[in-house]
């Protein structure tokens, strides 16, 4: 934890000297910021009417308004509710270059809820745990984290409350519970002291800054901005660029050995197909139905070779579901505003409401398999990227949706048979392009990727499907077979 | 309104004969619109229980659902209650490229209140007329759009009611509202005529489909389909790039005179400014929390030179805000996503939440500004431009936000003294380059394009105030001033 700042009066003369210096100090790292290839996150938190109004109104006065943007968050609304607790904060985040203020922080929840019994302090621990794991995420994404706490004495606090209610352009700012918080200081503040021991991390260290006198104050949050503003532009303008492996080698070889297990003669005739899909398409229909009545969502991840035959088998998997409940993202290059956030943010962005479907066509995945395989990221991100995309999917299943993820199977000469009938037919000649051929000359390192990949993110609540796919009527049967029963046991547990 | 189909029966022969060049055909299409840079909007909409849902799945299942996404307005949410009744249309807008179908289009909400008191029907009237406009809109931004109303006879009607309800998968589909309707059917139908009539467009013209017989009815819609996307990809073809004009000339000359007009000889000393600022920075503060508390939003709208000094007057008003209910956007060259939408749903998509603050730094009067000038748009689209966003500006005021525009004038004079200061001063320096000087040579250009847009959208609900902005003390004081006088005078209209 940074060191508190030392409290000390400081005299008007003195702060006035400082100020300007230190706002032009402020702009001109504002500018260098708006450069870099990360976002700044301010977290304005501390102890009850500590002044982080004040604060948060004062920095957007010294910074360029322009490249900031203030966040608060009170009660969620119901596009909130209905998705996992964190996607709120998840789509305020900003993009490079731009500034983010958090009035409170995503702290501000947990301690409003005021736990008290064991059983709260348990659930205020976990909240806690959440948050921590996404500082940590974002931080190792690259953005920088300024995280200041306003601590405030009791006595001072009984003073500031005075001080509020007694001029009436801030009377309304002092509610009955704010005198109620201030009788119960000492609990108030040890929960305090939890919070930030529980979300401390190296890379997001809270910043103690005694609050009691507003100058000494500001300068103290000043001085923290600066030092950490130019430690972060330092830190990552010495980062190297990823560059494209030279070889892929495997972390989890047994990943390799499931996938090359396949049995992939697996055949099924035309009329038998026809037979059995109208049954399964009826079932499917009935299983999502009866999750949306559960108002438990459904996240359909498709990962695959090229020419699998993810497309067709998402289209036999959208005939059977209303198709005003359900959406299909294509996963290709990110668009710039995807580009300039967190490579996780894009699909945050499209999480389905409490009782919809969506349906990703490529995925998260991207990271450990052409991002890890060309090179688009460096070796430190794609290997903690198993377990951010472990936990990603841990947030969904934990509020309720339903996470059905699979990897459609082929062997190289089938693939090759479907590129080349792809090149002859002319409405399918768009879906075979250079990268398909290049992806193809890689096959042993994207097999290596995809092993690990299935051997480091099956989880019992998100488990891997494995499909068949040389036989397309096949797969395309597993396929619905498989998600009925994924969705039939997800509602028995229920 | 395009004409009805037959209405004829098929036979399943028939129409399995037909089905497979249809799909091709449509595919094909499909390929070509991904390329194009217009979206393609679906409306499927039809009298009561003429199988809207089916159609709409049908279609999901003949496209490639990656390209593909579906809407059915239900009751809005919160975020949508607390912007105007457009925002969630708005929001829903497919990219260039991309598809959207509309389960009941924006027409379902209209339909579904059931208007029957002339009062009822008059807002009903007005509603169209609104959905109209937007449709419009749409379209001259290149947007194709087809709408399909599937058209049910009563008895046809009776015989889809009992045939669902007799099947238990699909006897959940029918509600006792949807017994209710059939036997109001000569009413409803009129309503759906009613309708079709006040929403008909040139460009957007209804597709009547007699829906009883499924066969003929899907073959009817891929019919339209195919003529309409084939027809806007030729006219998309044949449309020449814009081009910069070589000249500007004035539509208008009135605003060019009442912009030369602004008296750029009143000063403020410093004394007298200070004095003065602190009580009107008081004054707007408690403002924005009376509008707050009434729900009222605000919007801020900043036009004018460059170095007219947008940038601080915008810091001294945000100031006095409180940061956590205000956000600025400054409007430079549109992101990728922003570049590939109708060029209004940028700023559609930063419209404040009731009782919040949204200030535009620049704003959509670049549509007859820069856009005009440098010839980003063609002629007719900017000329059409203050029409749309006059309308645009009156959907907000209508909704209760107060809108609150200002044009900051200067002397080129006093310009090229700011331009050269910014360009001695170290940490002013990134706020100038070649497209500022650029910009300044064309002076009488804009001069011309301001004249004209002051002239245009100058409207009782959203004035332009023109500030004199020569001397900086001046005229932060002006705006603080017109500001508080905008919202109060809002808040008295109540």
């Amino acid at each position: 934890m940074a060191k508190a700042s030392s409290g000390r009066k400081l005299t008007k003369k003195d702060y006035e000297a400082r100020v300007p210096a230190v706002r032009e100090a402020l702009i001109q790292l504002q500018i260098k910021l708006q450069a870099a290839p990360f976002p700044v996150l301010l977290v304005i938190a501390g102890d009850d009417a500590s002044g982080k109004g004040d604060v948060v109104n004062l920095l957007n006065g010294w910074l360029d308004p322009r490249g900031v943007e203030t966040f608060a968050f009170h009660d969620p609304t119901d596009e909130e509710r209905e998705r996992p607790p964190m996607w709120r904060y998840w789509r305020s985040l900003p993009p490079h270059g731009r500034m983010a203020i958090y009035a409170g922080g995503w702290h501000g929840d947990a301690l409003a809820a005021d736990p008290r019994t064991p059983r709260e302090l348990a659930e205020f621990d976990s909240t806690l745990a959440r948050l921590t794991h996404f500082e940590g995420l974002l931080a190792d994404g690259g953005a920088l984290l300024v995280k200041i706490w306003l601590r405030l004495g009791a006595d001072a606090q009984r003073d500031r409350l005075h001080e509020l209610e007694g001029d009436p352009d801030t009377a309304w700012r002092v509610s009955p519970e704010d005198w109620k918080f201030h009788r119960d200081y000492v609990r108030r503040a040890a929960l305090g002291a939890r919070l930030r021991r529980a979300t401390e991390l190296a890379a997001a260290p809270w910043h103690l800054v005694e609050a009691a006198d507003p100058r000494a104050r500001n300068l103290a949050i000043a001085d923290a901005l600066l030092a950490r503003f130019k430690q972060h532009l330092r830190r990552h303008a010495a980062r190297p660029a990823p560059r494209k492996p030279r070889r892929i080698t495997p972390l989890r070889p047994v990943g390799l050995r499931m996938l090359q297990a396949v049995p992939l003669d697996q055949t099924l005739g035309e009329s038998d197909y026809a037979e059995k899909r109208a049954k399964w398409l009826g079932r499917l229909n009935r299983a999502v139905r009866d999750a949306a009545q559960h108002g438990r969502s459904i996240v359909w991840v498709f990962e695959g070779w090229d020419a699998a035959g993810k497309g067709g088998a998402i289209r036999r998997l959208t005939s059977a579901i209303d198709a005003r409940d359900c959406r299909v993202i294509p996963v290709a290059k990110p668009t710039d505003e995807e580009k300039s956030h967190h490579y996780l943010w894009r699909f945050w962005r499209h999480i389905p409401r409490a009782g919809r479907v969506t349906i990703y066509d490529r995925s998260w995945y991207g990271r450990v398999l052409v991002e890890r395989i060309e090179g688009f990221c460096r070796p430190e991100e794609w290997r903690r990227a198993f377990e951010e995309l472990n936990d990603f999917e841990a947030q969904l299943t934990a509020h309720g949706i339903i996470v059905i993820k699979f990897w459609l199977h082929l062997s190289p000469a089938e693939q090759l048979r479907r590129f080349r009938e792809r090149e002859k037919t002319a409405y399918k000649r768009h879906k075979i392009n250079a990268e398909d051929w290049r992806n193809r000359r890689q096959w042993a390192a994207y097999e290596t990727a995809a092993g690990d990949m299935l051997a480091l993110t099956h989880r019992p609540a998100a488990p891997w499907h494995l499909v068949a796919a040389e036989n397309k009527r096949f797969a395309r049967l597993e396929i619905l077979r498989a998600s009925c029963k994924a969705i039939a046991d997800a509602l028995e547990r229920e």
